[in-house]
């Protein structure tokens, strides 16, 4: 079952919603991270990333600062920064990079080897703790960099130093007699790796990414080999002596892929090892390493996926922890664990386009990836609880992983970074061209040329998603008519949805298939679509498994979940409940919520008189009155950009 | 306002409930804790705490092994042991118990210093390290048991050794020009030094104790000084480098006792340093020392404490969070920390006889001391949930702390014999006698002589409590005649109170005081009291400022709290509700629970139907329909006694 891609469609976006969001990455983002990299953000943990290469360059002298993977700060910088120079030109901005893509060439070592942590602080030791230490991981990101730099750009100067890099690994490790039999402990360098041998077309790299995947997890243990040979050292003290070593579900490392039935163990590190694995099996037509792919995807959008589009349960290990444990107020939710998200969800759907893939892709990217990010593009959440009371929060060690406000800049920096690369590459994820068929995953509103059934063609999309559920597609460009399929994504979460190819009605239900309206015909250019997905709002429950959540509902109107906050609503959102009569009506919000459509409905709130009893427990039956309250509930993604309050998503039901 | 206990009155218990307890305890947990205490029980983490009295006497060769206080264990198990023989002569226990003795006195030092870690890991580190190492910890487990025995049997052979190592101690401590200014990092000694002066009449053991009571606290901080002194070592790791003398909140020595206003830190620390700045305030008068106790007692009673009596809502430093922070499943409520609030509580009782304060002894006593014990008497827990999901625990490490079953024994094995010690000198929680007047605080079957207004009386006290509510009293004795107050309290839960003398009713309202019914008259031998309680089963709700319990009622019959188990309502409890009109029906338990009340009504089962639905969010109303289900509550202490499975305290009401 080997699929490949066609011809990347090319994609340029315009849209109300996410022109703003481009433009704060463009002109805050970016900026701002470059300042943070090079330590000239005041309030911000200093970074030391940039220095780091100078360092190792020979450039300055002085010592590492900062995490053992601090140098994928800089490339994942370097990656968003391709995707702005994709978007256009910027030539002071690329001049930046080109100076930055410099520096980490001369930090590279003779041999190919690149990666500051080592170069400055432990030459000898490198290869020798990959459970821990983050070089292969390093090496992934820049490789990624890479790629975006050079399909942005044309220049080949970083993609020659992953190359380097990539050969370099590609000799240190696999089945020869010389060669180490490891791989990451942390993944990423085999999304990568797929990712550089497209590019490329270098089968090399597309059987070292496959060398990784399949030696993970066998036996004898990789892990405990090398943490023998190197004397039984460990790099991370925080949860015990060698815990990362000994805990091999925490890296996805306790068995081989195909043996693998649930998804454990730090967030991010599976989501980008699945991210890989998908990519592989699409380019090989590995069809067990597709359905390994897919009992993970099972089990964590159906067991362990937050209603937010969260993944991680606990600080732990920033880990998963069991099926229907989905606590709101202790949630580790990282922000880049929802991107790795959005990422695996991509690479399910061009393994194999089904509506699933792209409903959890855009849950996850409405609302846990965006409310990563303040408005003002300046300040980032790493943890994204779906629950918080700020007078609770210092006052418990449980909570020590959730802040109430957003903050600057992170010791451990992979967040903001990330939702920049991503955002920075949305054009990716909106479409999927097949041989006679071109899928539409989002609305987002764009312009595609693609060739599909051997004919070039323009499509624009336009909407004021995801505010209103109309989206208009028209069909222009050289073709004066072709045959193919349009399949237009219908949302788990639309009831009732809708379509009109020029001014006439079509019956949706027998064109629906897998997630999709099939719109199969002879198609002229100038022929309009006009899809509508009414949003009403609706409540979600949860299965009956999830303790948590027991009597609760929440919020979702069209792709976005919706919160309580306290500016909004006073305190104590815990006493306020929603009667299951309850009706909505759709409001603009203020400033800075200006674009926000919030949700108003009659409420009540519980024990809310303020009774002089001071005693914590009480058998009088008039603390349980309940008075009306007008509620307002305010789209997840924008928390927290009003100042410090509560915030809850979950909400009693009585 | 000096106060002072007059004679101690003699108490002798004679209880169906009580004596159920006190049976296991002598023929079941002294006998097996002095197994564990020897390392002769199967599948319970080794205590080697018998051998390293061996051999810091020099008795045996060998290294020490356990906790730095794992002294302790033993002189609570001798503890425990005094209050048998108190009750009844045993020649073979008095005598393993003297050979024990023997062996403290043959590792005791000659200048009187007595720990057998030190002396055998460290001897020249003696008193180098108050703030983490609990030597004076072990110091007042040692004074305790020494009393406890002395009063016991009349032998003075572990009084000589406390009083020893007393006298060493205090040379060592103090303000002089020589003396170390510290105070325990553990508290415990302060309430020991006041046993010990009321047993021998030793103004200088009150003189110790008020000397760390006052120390506590003060600054320059004398573990920042210590710590410098030995050249910044720390013995706890777990939380980060020295975290346990950077945290001074941890051990309640922030702030001096005066100007601590919150409960805080180790929940156990707290509660004995405070049971011994309320009986030192008692002893001394000062009225400060008093206010600070109450207004510690107040915030942690009406801010922090469980329904069950519960305290520490978190497992780091096994603490106490901020007010209002009381999450269900992630709780500590180390059974210790309610043996220490049981003991607290008389102590304030002590000093001002309010009702309230045997309130929450009663609360404390009845369900999670007691729940810390399983009816067998052979397992234990640690940590007291209130609401336990077997299927959750091992998949977080949030719930790391968290067993769904009792344990057989533990590395830090505090809470057993800290269980013995209390259920077996229950005598002195009953009672408390005044001038002219006679508490009674607990509803506990019992014959208690005593001299009230210079006559001596015998009063009898028979009851079916804690599952009937009339207690019947009877007056006897010597006198024949007598005018003195008889205060019977009127518990918190007990809605309308009835007493009867000789048949007759009296009318309680006016009576009422602080939480008593003052019955003063005189008294003839031969005069019948009969106090009645009414036991409805009622409905408890939490301040409106507890997140956690929103919407959920918790049910409550007399003294004792109770709970939903998975095996007599099946699974998922979090989806049982009860409706607000529902009604209670008392049963009778089956084994092993024969002797129980129980509570059934007519709740509701939502999301009961087991839905073919694979998905984690539905907006299916359908899945939201309640079925009639029969539930039936069981005493929260007797839970986890037939096999594992889910349990729950709070309950949603819809």
């Amino acid at each position: 079952m080997t699929t490949t891609l066609h011809d990347t469609p090319r994609v340029r976006l315009d849209d109300p919603f996410w022109n703003a969001y481009r433009q704060l990455i463009r002109e805050v983002v970016i900026p701002y991270q470059w300042e943070a990299l090079n330590d000239r953000v005041d309030a911000a943990e200093p970074s030391h990333a940039i220095d780091n290469f100078r360092i190792a360059a020979g450039q300055r002298q002085g010592e590492h600062h900062g995490m053992v993977f601090q140098d994928s700060d800089v490339t994942k910088w370097l990656e968003a920064v391709a995707y702005q120079l994709a978007q256009a030109p910027d030539l002071a901005l690329e001049a930046t990079a080109d100076e930055v893509i410099a520096l980490i060439g001369a930090a590279q070592q003779p041999d190919g080897y690149l990666n500051t942590y080592f170069t400055v602080k432990a030459p000898a030791a490198r290869w020798t703790n990959l459970a821990e230490c983050h070089e292969l991981y390093c090496a992934g990101h820049l490789i990624e960099a890479a790629v975006a730099y050079y399909q942005a750009t044309g220049k080949t100067a970083l993609l020659d130093i992953a190359r380097r890099l990539t050969d370099h690994i590609d000799q240190v490790f696999g089945p020869g007699p010389e060669q180490l039999r490891g791989y990451p402990g942390h993944p990423e360098i085999e999304l990568a790796l797929m990712r550089l041998y497209e590019a490329t077309d270098e089968p090399r790299y597309l059987a070292l990414g496959r060398y990784f995947v399949e030696q993970r997890g066998q036996q004898p243990h990789y892990y405990d080999a090398e943490y023998e040979r190197r004397g039984r050292t460990f790099h991370w003290p925080s949860h015990g002596p060698a815990w990362m070593i000994k805990d091999k579900a925490y890296s996805q490392a306790h068995a081989p892929i195909l043996k693998q039935d649930k998804a454990v163990g730090h967030a991010v590190r599976l989501l980008y090892l699945y991210t890989g694995v998908a990519h592989l099996a699409r380019l090989t037509g590995d069809a067990e390493q597709a359905v390994a792919c897919q009992r993970i995807w099972d089990n964590l959008t159906q067991r362990q996926l937050y209603v937010t589009g969260g993944v991680g349960a606990q600080s732990h290990g920033e880990s998963l922890t069991c099926d229907f444990d989905l606590p709101s107020d202790t949630a580790y939710a990282e922000t880049c664990a929802s991107v790795a998200l959005v990422m695996f969800a991509r690479r399910l759907l061009e393994l194999s386009p089904e509506g699933r893939y792209a409903d959890v892709l855009e849950r996850a990217l409405y609302n846990t990836v965006l409310a990563g990010m303040a408005l003002d593009g300046r300040h980032f959440f790493y943890v994204n609880p779906l629950e918080v009371d700020p007078a609770t929060l210092g006052g418990s060690h449980r909570y020590d992983h959730v802040h109430a406000m957003r903050q600057r800049w992170f010791g451990c920096a992979c967040c903001p970074p990330n939702i920049a690369r991503l955002l920075g590459s949305l054009e990716d994820y909106i479409y999927l061209q097949r041989e006679d068929c071109l899928y539409v995953h989002l609305y987002v509103g764009s312009d595609l040329d693609c060739t599909v059934a051997g004919q070039r063609w323009h499509l624009r999309q336009r909407s004021a998603y995801p505010w209103q559920g109309r989206i208009d597609f028209e069909l222009s460009g050289e073709a004066q008519s072709g045959t193919f399929t349009l399949a237009l994504r219908l949302p788990d979460w639309c009831p009732a949805p809708g379509v009109r190819i020029n001014e006439e009605a079509v019956e949706v239900a027998p064109l629906a298939r897998d997630g999709y309206c099939l719109l199969r015909r002879k198609w002229q250019a100038g022929d309009r679509v006009e899809l509508d997905l009414p949003m009403p709002t609706q409540r979600l429950r949860t299965h009956p498994r999830v303790r948590q959540l027991a009597g609760k509902v929440a919020l979702q109107r069209g792709p976005l979940v919706y919160c309580l906050e306290q500016a909004d609503n006073g305190v104590d959102l815990h006493n306020l409940s929603l009667p299951p009569t309850a009706h909505f009506h759709e409001i603009q919000g203020r400033a800075p919520l200006t674009q926000v459509v919030q949700l108003e409905t009659d409420g009540l709130r519980w024990n809310g008189a303020g009774s002089p009893d001071q005693s914590l427990y009480r058998q009088d039956p008039a603390s349980t009155q309940a008075s009306p309250q007008r509620l307002t509930f305010i789209p997840y993604y924008a928390w927290a950009n009003r100042g410090e309050g509560e915030m809850r998503v979950w909400v009693n039901e009585r």
